[in-house]
């Protein structure tokens, strides 16, 4: 399948928008304040789902053969790609299987099953669930649906076509990356309307793969211990590194207890929940403080879907810390 | 000035949808599962300022004469109201002014400023700071906005609609009860379209004015000790009143304990913030269960703003509750 461009994205649409609405773009004052550039959150937060990723699951589904259909979906997902399928195949009246590793994010599971999917614990780690589930699904006769298939990227990249819409004299955009689709997606969207727009990637010190991989050019799998499970990948996927070395202007690691602290002033400053990967674009941009100054800066909050003890944890480690 | 009615409802959307966008109505499986009923929310708290109100602030703000705007906007709020108001004047290049009783929460204060609005402290309470600043506009020649204005009754409406319009299968709507701006909006709206709608109002028992002026058809102070700063007046307002009078199908009163509770149930079923005021709804939803069982309800999220050591206590409070 050839690379998504900006007309796939365009023509995705039209499924996308049978189901959502185009999430807010709000502009935040006292953060913008507090990073020093002209800050606006896109909030894919507020997806029925709580996450990016069912504008992707929305478009796959639509996009399938009958015969692809018919024996139901299976993926592995740490919790919010599986929201999605979950959310699409409900949609399409379809069933889904969704793998999940061991001590997965307890809210994102019962969503997943709320939404009428099987969910199935395996293996110590995202990618080990995918191997796994890929050949369940292959036994099975059911589709199997891989982290970064290209129908995913065309969908998420929606939100990259809203941002530019509704603001176009963006100068940077800032997007966390698990497998990549939708650092990608948002990339394709966003250069291919204005060329000289800055699209920065952001992954966890803590599981640096994707970030590796496209600075050296290889595809080499890296560690992975991060607290963040939608920045948890070790594996590099070829699509969306084609795609990052293209499109991205940087990539930048950030420490998990930046992630944490970025939790924090998210909920201090915009009074919105995000997880920890959906916080890792302002913890970017408190990394990058100065290459941003002056600037007109989107962060993408993907998903918002953290632990209530988690959260916890944050909000006893940081409270003390005062507004500005 | 004549009651509000649909008609007026309708004319707003105009200044309304010219800065904002429609909020979503999200269903959520795991909550229904617990409250027993079809639980939708309307997501109030994912506007700019993190509150219905903005709506109203703009509209009331698009509908004054140029007279009227000269002298700048002056009100009182303990912060969602005072948001609104600073956000309109900016729209709409106009001095605000706000008052706001001491203790206010400082995020909601910060957000005011942010907005450029002057932000000043006076009295014990927001009914005490209303008529403090209500003398200082007309010192100064100023217009003061009062908190149940009919042009914010008018704006606040529009979320109303976009329910009926969204979901017209809605049995029930939940709406929580400050001054009552929001619950008339929202009841005007729907019991218009639909007459046979349940339209509950919910307030604290530790601030149960508005509720008991309703339920004794008079217009007496009550006490007012809640931790919910946007449930807390202790003086009826007579427009208010009588449309909740005339709309309203019931009025209950929750615990603020319940109130806590139910910010914490939205954190791990919606992960949303709600600040005490906007987990009403789902308070109230709780406590009148059995009534609700086999319908379709909505409970209005009227705002998020709550202050993180506010969450922090809740999450510390309730972290060992279980999901269900």
């Amino acid at each position: 399948m050839p690379s998504t461009t900006l007309c796939d994205i365009l023509k995705a649409r039209s499924h996308v928008y049978q189901y959502l609405s185009p999430t807010p773009l709000h502009h935040y004052p006292t953060l913008s304040k507090l990073t020093g550039t002209e800050t606006w959150i896109k909030h894919e937060n507020h997806q029925p789902v709580g996450a990016f990723k069912v504008r992707g699951g929305l478009h796959l589904a639509a996009s399938l053969t009958s015969a692809q259909k018919k024996g139901g979906l299976y993926t592995a997902s740490t919790g919010n790609h599986g929201q999605s399928i979950a959310f699409a195949a409900r949609a399409f009246g379809l069933s889904a299987t969704i793998a999940v590793p061991h001590g997965a994010n307890k809210g994102k599971v019962a969503a997943m099953k709320g939404l009428g999917a099987d969910v199935v614990e395996y293996g110590e780690d995202f990618d080990t669930a995918r191997e796994w589930i890929k050949k369940v699904a292959l036994d099975k006769g059911g589709y199997f649906v891989g982290p970064t298939d290209e129908a995913l990227i065309q969908g998420v990249g929606t939100y990259g076509l809203e941002i530019m819409e509704e603001l176009p004299q963006v100068d940077v955009i800032i997007v966390p990356v698990g497998a990549g689709s939708g650092a990608c997606g948002t990339a394709i969207a966003a250069k291919t309307i204005k060329p000289d727009i800055k699209i920065i990637g952001v992954q966890s010190v803590q599981a640096p793969t994707q970030q590796q991989c496209w600075k050296t050019g290889t595809m080499q799998q890296g560690g992975m211990a991060t607290i963040a499970e939608g920045l948890a990948t070790r594996v590099p996927f070829t699509n969306t590194q084609n795609l990052m070395q293209q499109y991205l202007d940087d990539f930048i690691l950030v420490e998990d207890s930046v992630l944490e602290q970025a939790v924090y002033l998210l909920i201090a400053h915009t009074h919105n929940v995000a997880e920890e990967a959906g916080a890792a674009s302002l913890a970017a941009a408190l990394t990058i403080k100065e290459k941003l100054a002056g600037k007109t800066t989107v962060l993408v909050m993907s998903g918002g879907n953290i632990a209530p003890e988690r959260l916890h944890h944050i909000l006893t480690e940081y409270n003390n810390a005062q507004m500005d």
